[in-house]
């Protein structure tokens, strides 16, 4: 323990959550496995269990770490027809996107039962997906460069959602 | 556009910022200059412009992007003296890290001239300097891995004092 109190705690203990996440990550084909093994780690930091992921992408487990173990991940040959039955079964479909009609993720009310649609690195998200979703949101930017890492905007809007609807002891 | 109202734009303006960012970010000798070039991407979407980095390591402009050119990046061999420099000019030093006494950074309200101290990250941000911080904010976990990447959990810092500090059109 150091003089003003503040001590390193490696490996400190999670939080306990009332209940299983009921969010669920959706990611389109994305340009890099490495983006999408930082995902799945703060997925797993979140508590995340379900994600899907279109192809059969790699996921570095020295990136994602025991994340692997927590996170199951659903591989698909494209997003609609998920997306489609989740939304038949009560999921609230919001897509993390610079777009028109997108609304500040600071001021964005999440419910529990959501899907965050995630959005290729350079592409964003596809017209197809686009069409389906409840609403977008995005993360305000103030300078240079003009958008985050797709990696870096996914843990952001992660942290958000559990801000809202996370518990913490 | 789609039949959603939802269409991607790339690259859409910057948010107006009522002054300069008076937050300046800390970092000790990181592992990783990956990790290091990410932060100052994020710190760049922030409207950041200042930085103090230890020693001299190489920013990787392909992952920083044009964060480079507005990231003003002060090296110094150790954080201390700089610390010390900054409480007496006002500024709140508090750290990233999982410590003893750190506090939730949901409820964590930041002043807006405040220096964020980012840890290493395997051995965290180091007695010597956390001796000097005035607080210390930690981000809630709720599952595996126990904690954030460095980068990720900086970027998430910055994104929750921006939520605080920030103005958004």
């Amino acid at each position: 323990m150091t003089d003003s109190g503040f001590s390193h705690q490696r490996h400190k203990p999670a939080a306990d959550l009332p209940g299983a996440r009921e969010l669920v990550i959706a990611c389109p084909p994305m340009r890099s496995n490495v983006n999408l093994s930082r995902i799945v780690r703060a997925a797993g930091c979140c508590g995340v269990t379900r994600m899907i992921v279109c192809g059969r992408p790699k996921i570095d487990r020295k990136i994602a770490r025991d994340a692997v173990d927590q996170v199951e991940i659903e591989f698909r040959s494209s997003l609609p027809p998920v997306l489609k039955k989740l939304k038949e079964d009560g999921y609230q479909l919001v897509g993390l996107e610079q777009a028109t009609n997108s609304q500040s993720l600071y001021e964005f009310p999440f419910v529990p039962r959501t899907v965050l649609v995630v959005g290729h690195e350079r592409l964003g998200i596809e017209d197809g997906v686009l069409n389906l979703l409840d609403f977008v949101v995005e993360i305000p930017v103030y300078g240079k460069p003009l958008s985050y890492n797709a990696a870096t905007a996914t843990s952001i809007a992660l942290y958000e959602y559990c801000r809202q609807c996370g518990s913490y002891k």
